[in-house]
C-alpha cells in the first residue's frame, strides 16, 4: 500500500470538495469560534454513515437515516452549540428547514444535503440563526476552508482534528481527509463524535457502507472518554470520484479500506486523547482471547473502568483494576496465564506474568506513567482473539467540565 | 407486617451471635482501625450467599461457593486491607489456612467457616497475621461486638453500615441484623461491597436463599457507585434458628423475604451514599417501561452515568444526559411521552414533561439538588414495568481517592 500524509489536510483535501464557516453565537463564546459549518461536494457523491445507537436519537440523525436510503449526498450542514436532541416533531422540521434551505441555495435536488448538530440536548435549536449561517456560508465555500469547518464543530474539544493522505491505486492517484470533533459522551457504539470522511475515488455507495462500518468497528466503536453514549454521533464517507480513478483491483480495495480503517482510528485517538480533562491517551492492546469479540469486550472494559483512568491520572500501576475490568468485561476470559504489560515511550514494564503480578520496579512504573501515550498490553494465552481500545484517563478537568456544562 | 427497628441494632442483634474484631495492620493505618473480624453462631445456621460476577474472582469467594453447596455454617472470618485476588493457587491456600484455623479455634467441624477478604488486588494476603488475628479475635467474641465487626471490614468507607429490625412473625418474635462495607468498585453484579445479614429465624437453606437472591436482585444489583464489579463481592444471610421461631404461614414468609429486602435496600442506600467521593446519594425511580428488566436497565443506567454524574455534583438538572442515558441503556425505551422529576427533601422539579423539556425554574431546580438525597424519577407510559438503582455522583475526590489507592 502507497500512501504519504498532506500536511495540513483535511476534509477539502481531495478533489471536488470545499467548505466554509462562521460564527453565528449558536452558543455565546468569547471567542467567537464559528459554529455553523458546511462540506460541499461539486459533484454527486456516493455516501456511507454510520449514526448512533442511542434510542434517543437526535433529529438530524433521524433525517440522516432517511437520506442514507438514496445513498448519494452533496453537503452537510453541521452545528455545534445545540444538539437538536430531545426537540420532538419541532427538532425535524427545524432540521428539515436548513436541509431545505441549503438545497435550495445550493442548487441541489431533494434529499442531498444531510444535518448535524452537536451540543447541548433538550433545548430548541436556534433555526434562523442556523439558517442564516447557511446563507453566509454558500457564498464562502472554497477548498481552502476545510479546517475553519473543522474548528466550527468543535464543542470541548481543545484541538482541531483532521487528517488528509494521498493514495496510489492501480488507476491512478486519490485523495482521502477527514475531520472528527468529540471529547466528551464518547463510548461504544459512537458517541458525541461527528466526523466526516471523503475521498476522491470513485466508489459505489455499497461498497462505501461496507468499509465504513468495518472501520468504524475498529474505531470508534473501539473508544470510550466517560461510557456515555451521545444522541447525535454520526459518522459520514463521502466519495466524489472527482479523480477520476476508480477501485479496479482487489488490491485497490483493500488499500482503500485500509486507509479509511487508519483515518478512522487515527481520529479516534485523536478524540481519546482530547477526551474532556485528559492528561493521558490509552491504548489497550488485547491479544489470545478465545475470539475477536472477547478480545473487544476486554479491551473495551479495562479502557472504560473509572477506577483504571483514576489510577492512570495518579500514574498508578494499578494492575488489579485492569484485571478486575478484564474480569467484568463479558468476556470468555481466564486470568490463570494472565500476562500484562504497560509501555509508553519512556520504557515498558511487566506488572504480571502468568497469572501473578510480578515484583516490577514502583519506580519504572512511575516513569512509564509519566508520558502523555500510555499502552496497556494484556495477553491471556486463551487463542486467536485481539483487539485494540481507545480511550483516556478520568481527571479532576473531566468532573469540572462535566459539572457545569449548562452554565 | 408488623416490625420496629432495633436502636444501635446491627449483626449480633438476632439472638446466638457474636463478633469480635482487632487491629493486626493488615493494611498500614495511622487510626490503627481494626481488620481482622469474625462474625460467629452459637448454633449452626442455615446459610445463602451470593457472590461476585467477576471472571477473575477472589480467592475467598472460590472458597464461599464451596462452602456454600452444603448450606449451613458457623462462622465468617473476615479482612480488610487485602482482597486475596489474583493471588492464584497461594491465595486458595492462604484463605483454607485461616478457614482451618478458625474451625480448629471455635470446635467446629469442616467447611463451617466462610472467609471474606477487601481491598489491595495482587498482593499475597498476609496470612500470619490473618491467622494470628484470628487467635486473638475467638477469645473475644461476644454479643456486644457487632459494631466492632462492622468497624473492622471498612475500607475507604467513611462510615459503619448496620441495622437491625425485630419482625413479629405468627410463631412470636425474631430479628434480623446486617452489616456492610463498600464504597468504591461498586456496580452491578454485585460490587467490592460485603454484607452480611442475620436471623435468628428458623429458616431452611434453600428457601433462605431464595429470599437472599432475590433481595439481591432489588438492592445491590440497583446499585452503581462506578461501574467497576469487584472480585469479591459477597453477601452472606445465616439464620441460626435460635429465636426457635420458624416460617409457618405464607404471611410468615413474606414478611420475612420482605425485611430482608428492606435491609438490603438499606445497606445498598448507605453504601452508595458512602460513595467513594460521594456528595449526593442519588435513587432513580423508572416506571411504566414496557417490562421490569426494561426499567431495571434504565434506573441502572440513568444511575451509572458519568456525565449525569457530574452534573449532579455541579447541582445542574442536566435532564439531557437522563434521557441520553435512558436512550443507551439496552431497554426497550421511547422517549415520546417521558416525564422526568427531580425531587429532594427541599422540593421537587418536573424538567421534562410528555417528551418535551419544560420551561422549569434554573433556582428552584438548584434549591431541590442542593440536598444531599436526590431522586429522580422517570416515567415512560410504555407499560407496568418499574424499578429503583441507587447511585452517587461523581467528585474531585474519587478521582482523588483512586488517583492514589495503592500509595
Amino acid at each position: 500500500m502507497n500512501y504519504r500524509l498532506i500536511e495540513g489536510g483535511g476534509v477539502t483535501a481531495p478533489k471536488g470538495f470545499s467548505a466554509g464557516a462562521v460564527y453565528m453565537a449558536i452558543k455565546k463564546r468569547a471567542n467567537e469560534k464559528p459554529d455553523v459549518a458546511i462540506l460541499y461536494s461539486e459533484h454527486p457523491a456516493a455516501c456511507a454513515a454510520c449514526f448512533t445507537t442511542n434510542k434517543f436519537c437526535a433529529a438530524p440523525v433521524l433525517l440522516g437515516r432517511e437520506i442514507l436510503k438514496k445513498g448519494k449526498a452533496r453537503a452537510v450542514v453541521i452545528n455545534s452549540g445545540n444538539a437538536n436532541a430531545a426537540t420532538g416533531e419541532q427538532g425535524i422540521a427545524d432540521a428539515r428547514a436548513v436541509q431545505h434551505l441549503a438545497e435550495e441555495l445550493l442548487g441541489l435536488g431533494e434529499d442531498e444535503v444531510f444535518v448535524s448538530s452537536t451540543g447541548v440536548i433538550g433545548q430548541r435549536l436556534p433555526v434562523e440563526k442556523v439558517m442564516e449561517g447557511v446563507r453566509r456560508v454558500v457564498p464562502i465555500l472554497s477548498p481552502a476552508n476545510g479546517s475553519e469547518a473543522a474548528y466550527a464543530i468543535m464543542t470541548t474539544d481543545l484541538v482541531r482534528k483532521e487528517v488528509a493522505y494521498e493514495l496510489e491505486l492501480s488507476g491512478g492517484t486519490v485523495r482521502v481527509g477527514a475531520m472528527a470533533k468529540g471529547s466528551g459522551m464518547i463510548h461504544p457504539n459512537m458517541a458525541t463524535l461527528l466526523s466526516y470522511v471523503t475521498t476522491d475515488a470513485k466508489i459505489e455507495a455499497p461498497e462505501l457502507q461496507r468499509m465504513l462500518s468495518a472501520a468504524c468497528e475498529k474505531s470508534f466503536n473501539m473508544l470510550t472518554v466517560d461510557g456515555d453514549t451521545s444522541t447525535n454521533d454520526s459518522l459520514f464517507l463521502l466519495a466524489n470520484g472527482a479523480s477520476g480513478v476508480e477501485l479496479r483491483t482487489e488490491e485497490d480495495r483493500e488499500a482503500m479500506a485500509k486507509i479509511v480503517e487508519l483515518i478512522c482510528i487515527d481520529m479516534a485517538r485523536r478524540i481519546a486523547a482530547d477526551g474532556e480533562g485528559a492528561t493521558h491517551l490509552l491504548e489497550v492492546q488485547a491479544y489470545e482471547l478465545p475470539t475477536e469479540h472477547d478480545a473487544r469486550l476486554v479491551a473495551r472494559s479495562i479502557a472504560g473502568s473509572n477506577l483504571f483512568k483514576c489510577a492512570l491520572f495518579g500514574r498508578d500501576a494499578n494492575w488489579g483494576r485492569i484485571m478486575a475490568a478484564a474480569g467484568y468485561s463479558g468476556a470468555d476470559v481466564d486470568p490463570t496465564h494472565a500476562d500484562c504489560i504497560i509501555r509508553s515511550p519512556a520504557g515498558e514494564v511487566q506488572v504480571m506474568e502468568d497469572g501473578f503480578g510480578t515484583n516490577f520496579s514502583e519506580e519504572l512504573a512511575k516513569k512509564v506513567l509519566t508520558e502523555h501515550d500510555i499502552t496497556v498490553i494484556v495477553r491471556f494465552h486463551q487463542g486467536q482473539g485481539c483487539a485494540k481500545a481507545f480511550g483516556c484517563d478520568l481527571t479532576y478537568d473531566y468532573v469540572k467540565i462535566n459539572g457545569d456544562y449548562r452554565s
